[in-house]
């Protein structure tokens, strides 16, 4: 009988676990996971937090007992794993109080990501958030509930989101953000628009400054911001500036790292330790545009990594291809979407290419309810093979859906214009926006 | 100066007058319509009926004066092309009531399909409608504005769209399919879930029983429709039985057909006369899934052949390299969607197919408003090559969009379970169904 530990318990480490237990049924699986939740979905905290989803608790799919009563999991929650011994494969974790240690025949490393604070003393500063787990959610939603004036670092994703969240309250937003534009991994035009929807929702943006420090409140409670342009009072703040892989235990492993700094990992999902997996928001993986390496901590992505990586554990011979990197989000009523890469990381990363960007109706334009919609194309000069796309408006999901098929598919403008795209009235005009920017792309 | 005439101005026909004029500035183009109105869509007109578009005339995308004074291209509303001569290179059409002949250097047959009507006589019972012009929309709204009682003879999508818009209204409707289900393109398991929607919001269907006559009403005024059933009397009846392609002009020009009985072009739209082309609902066109000759009249297609046509005809190089067949249309909140075979179309060709069905949710589960999705997968037995989708719900559009390009791009079911459909909790949950779809296939 095989013993299987997984280090995790959010997507990548249940999936994993899961995908063993189903192919190697007598086996002993162990799963270890910091906070007091598994296989909770932490995309969802934003909506907890605007009240379109009730309790916290909902976010989670399934509970320990799920996994210990259906599937013969043995899941530890708030337990810690200290250290992992690669050469006598086992780890050291304190659970229940005590410190335990736990011998593996193979080992799944699905320690995910932490959010990046550039000063851990910023969030001493008290009422300064981070959005990463079930416990943030409920302390945020607690501690900020007769708040009025929330200040967010940083707007991407979960920037936006959030800002959408408190301002749906009737809270005061201000999106502080150090790069020139919000959303940084879009291209400038199409990052205005949302900058557009943003303030006309009357969230503030304030763009180009960096933040120096954050303070608690002297004279009152609160936290002050203080960025090149000044301080700014908040009565509470989010700090939402990106995540970083966790890889310490990685290294206590021995574990090779990747350029992009998290753990380098083969498409089997197998580190450079024969006997460790790594699968998540921890890993390295590769894009299937560049070929090259990428850091992509999206949820999807984890879930299929933690499946790639279970199935190999068991013996299976399962590749993870890579990643175009699609993603979502919406700010109220707009759509937000991109896949692959932007114009301005595509030419950074020293590509000839060429952008079409069009506005189309998301529906015919007799059918009532029809709203605007935005496609950008960044496509090969030569070949005119696309390798990015950015969506805006209502429909933007179904777009992206399409196109990052299409990127996976390696399709060039030519194959994308002839694409099935269906259209009925309710849905697309009979010229959808994504075979129009095809074809004015081609054309040019 | 060169010399276009184009016959029939629906989509393909203007679509091919539009490129035509920007590849070839000096050009004459005349284009010749029977009907009063060019660049419709007779896809709307089950939303006019249903009161969702006010005029009949919003249908319309350009008038005849647009082209005139914008492209610079003549067109000739109820006008009647009597005969080509392919020989003489010219046309005869009657024209503001005189016989006009004219000479072509190139001609284009747009000609459209005309609904399938078994027995002409059936129309002559009067309240007896068919959906194809603007002038049918706007007599079947003012003559079955005060009726109660609808039948409508074939269930397919104008079939049941036209249900939709009649039962919103109010009236009884009844759908007579003289197949064993309605929507003979997906197969029997997913129709059933079509009917089931039909039928919760009190349409009647009455299946399996041809229609062997429609008769005037004796008592009273009206319209008796005879099935093996027995007769049934209402108010008005429309026939939505399907359609076929408007080949007699072909004929008298002496062109090819195909199998499908519509014209035979080749990948540039070129009939079998070198100074022919041909686009729309009146040819034949190939299959990429199949490879063989496919009859597939829907509008996207009809635009992008034209649109090659047009491109050809000014001596350009442009191949239409064939379809899916991608379709979508809605009964009330269900989105009913399908790309590429049916099971049962795939069998009937001799393919060694298997299928998957799984039914997901359309947003993450504890996101308020989701509802249930079904998503079909038909693939080849060895390869897994995925030959075939359904999907059924709110959110099929998307998911079509995407099935529509794996299946262009003959992806496997690990090819769509490694795809980046985006997610995020408002769109989809984070195993979304069509991943699913291709994992339990894959698993299978």
């Amino acid at each position: 009988m095989k013993s299987y530990t997984v280090i995790g318990g959010g997507a990548a480490g249940m999936s994993a676990a899961s995908r063993i237990r189903k192919r190697d049924p007598d086996s002993s699986i162990n799963v270890f996971e910091e906070s007091g939740y598994v296989s909770y979905g932490p995309c969802g905290i934003p909506y907890f937090i605007q009240g379109l989803v009730n309790e916290a608790e909902d976010l989670v799919t399934y509970t320990p007992e799920f996994f210990k009563k259906n599937r013969r999991i043995d899941v530890s929650v708030k337990s810690k794993v200290l250290g992992i011994d690669a050469g006598a494969k086992s780890i050291r974790a304190l659970t229940n109080g005590k410190e335990i240690t736990l011998n593996y025949d193979i080992l799944v490393l699905a320690t995910g990501s932490s959010p990046f604070i550039p000063e851990r003393e910023w969030l001493e500063a008290g009422q300064v958030f981070t959005v990463r787990y079930i416990e943030d959610a409920i302390t945020i939603k607690k501690r900020l509930a007769d708040s009025k004036n929330i200040g967010i670092v940083g707007g991407g994703y979960i920037g936006i989101e959030m800002a959408e969240g408190f301002s749906a309250l009737g809270k005061k937003v201000t999106i502080m953000e150090a790069m020139p534009q919000i959303m940084p991994n879009m291209d400038a035009d199409t990052a205005a628009l949302v900058e557009k929807a943003v303030i006309d929702k009357g969230v503030k943006i304030e763009k180009g400054l960096a933040v120096k420090g954050i303070y608690k409140g002297k004279d009152r409670p609160g936290v002050i911001v203080e960025t090149d342009g000044g301080r700014s009072f908040f009565d509470g703040v989010i700090l939402s500036m990106g995540v970083k892989p966790n890889t310490d235990l990685a290294r206590t492993a021995g574990l090779k790292l990747g350029s992009t700094k998290a753990i380098a990992v083969d498409d089997h999902m197998l580190t450079s330790d024969p006997s460790i997996f790594a699968a998540g928001d921890n890993v390295e993986i590769r894009s299937l545009i560049t070929g090259g390496p990428v850091y992509v901590p999206l949820a999807p992505e984890a879930n299929k990594e933690g499946y790639v990586a279970g199935t190999n554990a068991t013996g299976g011979n399962l590749a993870f291809p890579g990643t175009v990197g699609s993603s979502i989000t919406k700010f109220y009523d707009m759509e937000i979407g991109g896949v692959g890469l932007t114009e301005k990381a595509a030419r950074a990363a020293g590509m000839n290419v060429r952008s079409v960007t069009i506005e189309g109706e998301n529906m015919a334009g007799y059918y009532p309810g029809g709203s605007e919609i935005k496609i950008k194309l960044v496509y090969l000069a030569e070949s005119k093979v696309i390798v990015g796309a950015q969506a805006l408006g209502r429909g933007a999901w179904g777009r992206i859906s399409a196109l990052s098929v299409a990127i996976q598919a390696k399709f060039n403008l030519n194959d994308l214009f002839f694409s099935g795209i269906p259209y009925a009235p309710p849905f697309s005009p009979v010229w959808d926006s994504v075979i129009i920017a095809a074809r004015v792309g081609k054309e040019s």
